[in-house]
């Protein structure tokens, strides 16, 4: 069952040979846009643009039909006019193409006439065993492959998220971040209208690819609400499946039928099918990206105790609140923690949970704090507020008046020093505790975000700094949500 | 009674002369990081350290006690040790002091003993009718006199923003956030303990305050609930006031017992008194800025029937739910403005609202969908989803292997030269409807945020994008409740 369902997706994401219909080399058109990506991302195997009249298209020899192609076609990228659609794919499954991408626009999301014509192309591609994703799609990626054939320009590098989409531009947002964050993707679908293949064929699909640690959804609209809720079921005791819903109101439900022709339900029968099926559902696209790289870079907690390490007053307040209303735990900490942190804090720190640091100045000071919390056996897991504390003192050094040029690039290299020390700390800290610890910096959407060391060195090991204690707790309790679930079913 | 408002607290803001106890040329110690900041902000007044040993502190001449300055001192700084504050307090009132800040800890946010020297220091205060701010405080700020006494070194232009925090590190986000959207500050206070002068005082004197267009707040606790609603229903009249508070929950309230040591109180009651007093209260630190942001730089809606302009589907169903999540209404398009959108638009867009764009090519289709939008009178505000398209051009463009370079050269100038356009486009309908403009784009946080052109001309003039449609819909969605408030009582 499992390997039926990866070989029949497997011609889509790991093809030795695609072809683009409608492949052009006007820059204005789809045509070329698709064709230039998947040359960008380096696709190896055969590239065999399709165009009636060009011998050359991107510099590649083109065939005037599917039929002409000198060898066989596992993929083919159609974004010709709908009305040519169903006699191309009909040359596809005489020419024993095995998937396709229906990137044309036109179909069911326009009205009940162009609905006839999805109709059909489906009837075309079902019966002639052809895995279609689409129409009105925006395209496939699969790094593995460097297989990019898509209207988006985004190759992020090979990592731990698989995403199905109903919206190309929402599967875009979190390409483009996940790529920034460096943690990257396996594959992405933009599934479009979904005439054949739908979002819960490539759950079940992603559930069972050894690639996909972390699977992503946006949805407009389910199919058939009973498999959905089963594939989820198979999928979520294995990898966590965050999922964002969109059409949750009438507003929202009026504008999903003239973008994917879909009905968006009732939200809280959806809600209720996602909490048994242990679906993680977001409130909203930034939290989907914000619990998704939780998933992706940090162990489960083993419970919902957690500790707090700040170097401020008021934000550890903030994520303390937040704690509660998530449903973790802020515990008391044990008099053996407090002890070994009495030996490295000043006098004036908080004695409590949260940690406050109260300005005290060690170079390392942080991140001892941490490793004694993560290392406290009452404690699953750590929230870390403020990294990169060098940065401000660079800015303060930078204009300084008072001390020689000299000394102010030696403390300012010094503290960066210190700051990626820290970081690494911290890495190693998680590393050797096996524990989850989410951070955050304000200095994410502000000037500092390039120059703190720290940020930075964890952003190139994939972890993100989220910009607000409140992201950083909230990310903090999807992971021990899920490990609950997971620790239900195993 | 506001002239006197004014004036009691204009030494504070307009000091003529600053002076800093406990000044130090030690750069661990606060009393150098202090008279540093207050030097690197060009404070233009006469400034006096305050240093029993040394001759100068920071260059600067010095003196062994207040009492010994050659003129009077307006306002002092003071970071010596807490024993030594009632003594040096007592010496301030002789001098004629008018505004004292305490930035030195160790008070009632310890313990019972420590209070009474809180007590203490407050009462001599009052009797010698100083002006007190703190103890155990981070300083405040001034951009209007270049006065920056405060430990966190960042000094935004002058601006809309004044601000009181409960705690200096939740206050230096918004410091930091607001320098890097190009918004500025007028006035910043960390008010500490508030042994003395308190929020509600603050919140008056902002009300009054002429360079105070919007007033934010961090709370944890109010001293007297009656006069804070008081005061907020007298500055919400005339001006925002957005307020975060912490300490809603036990841990939260645990965790603010030692940090100002002030009691938290109830949060439904605090919640019912924000409404009353058309405070807007917001749920975590990120939309404390969000929302501060758009009060700063948009026009109030005259109702709340929104547009959407996007350039995906899937942002717009977002945007659309949101709006309805948060009472705005995406009201049906008239059919004058769906006429105007025909003749601009390509067949397939969503002849609805949101408006799709359907990746429609032309170089200003966006900002003519966005003015035909602010042109029709059942439209109070647009949510504006996507802006600087040419960036992702750029980025296809910047690998290409099919334009020669200059060429690609010449493309990318052109699209960064559109994106500015567009930019300005924007900013001139906001000016000539009158009309609310809120704008997000999933460049932000991105790689592509600092390329994007139509991001940075909108910064540049203090517009901030934000990164996902929710963000801005509940952006919009502030405006329109305070809107809807300020008719009420006008």
């Amino acid at each position: 069952m499992a390997s039926e369902v990866i070989n029949r997706f497997t011609p889509l994401f790991y093809p030795k040979s695609v072809a683009i219909i409608g492949a052009s080399n006007d820059a204005r058109k789809w045509g070329f846009g698709v064709l230039h990506n998947i040359i960008r991302a380096k696709f190896a195997g055969k590239i065999y643009p399709i165009n009636r009249r060009e011998e050359l298209v991107c510099g590649l020899q083109a065939y005037p039909s599917i039929k002409e192609t000198p060898e066989a076609v596992d993929l083919a990228i159609i974004t010709i006019p709908p009305e040519a659609v169903p006699e191309v794919l009909s040359e596809c499954v005489g020419k024993g193409v095995k998937a396709v991408v229906v990137i044309t626009a036109g179909f069911g999301e326009v009205g009940a006439e162009e609905k006839k014509l999805q109709d059909k192309i489906a009837r075309i591609a079902e019966e002639g065993n052809l895995l279609m994703i689409g129409p009105n799609c925006q395209g496939v990626m699969c790094s593995h492959s460097l297989l990019s054939p898509q209207i988006y320009g985004v190759f992020p590098l090979p990592g731990p998220f698989s995403m199905v989409s109903q919206s190309g531009n929402v599967g875009g947002s979190l390409l483009q971040w996940s790529k920034y964050q460096n943690t990257g993707f396996s594959k992405f679908v933009s599934s479009g209208n979904e005439a054949t293949t739908s979002c819960e064929d490539l759950i079940e699909y992603f559930g069972e690819d050894t690639d996909t640690e972390v699977i992503l959804c946006y949805l407009e609209g389910v199919g058939d609400g009973r498999r959905f809720l089963e594939v989820c079921q198979h999928a979520t005791r294995k990898k966590p499946v965050v999922l964002l819903k969109g059409g949750k109101t009438s507003a929202g439900g009026r504008a999903v039928s003239s973008h994917t022709g879909k009905m968006s339900g009732s939200d809280e029968v959806f809600a209720a099918v996602c909490r048994q099926a242990g679906v993680i559902q977001v409130n909203d696209l930034q939290e989907l990206f914000d619990l998704g790289m939780a998933f992706a870079r940090q162990p489960l907690p083993r419970g919902n105790r957690v500790g707090i390490v700040t170097v401020g007053g008021g934000w550890g307040v903030l994520a303390a609140d937040t704690c509660l209303e998530q449903g973790l735990e802020v515990v008391p900490l044990p008099a053996p923690t407090r002890a070994k942190l009495d030996e490295i804090l000043p006098p004036r720190w908080s004695h409590n949970n949260p940690v406050d640091l109260a300005a005290a100045q060690g170079r390392d000071t942080l991140s001892k704090c941490l490793t004694i919390l993560l290392s406290c056996p009452e404690i699953d897991g750590v929230i870390q507020i403020g990294v990169g504390m060098g940065t401000q003192f660079k800015e303060h050094m930078d204009d300084s008046p008072f001390f020689p040029v000299e000394i102010r690039e030696k403390l300012c290299n010094r503290a960066d020093e210190n700051d990626r020390k820290t970081a690494e700390s911290i890495l190693n800290a998680m590393k050797e505790y096996r524990k989850p610890v989410t951070i955050c910096s304000d200095n994410v959407g502000s000037y500092y975000e390039q120059s703190n060391m720290a940020i930075r060195a964890l952003r190139e090991q994939g972890i993100m700094v989220y910009s607000t204690p409140e992201r950083a707790v909230r990310a903090m309790a999807a992971l021990a949500r899920y490990s609950d679930y997971r620790r239900k079913y195993s």
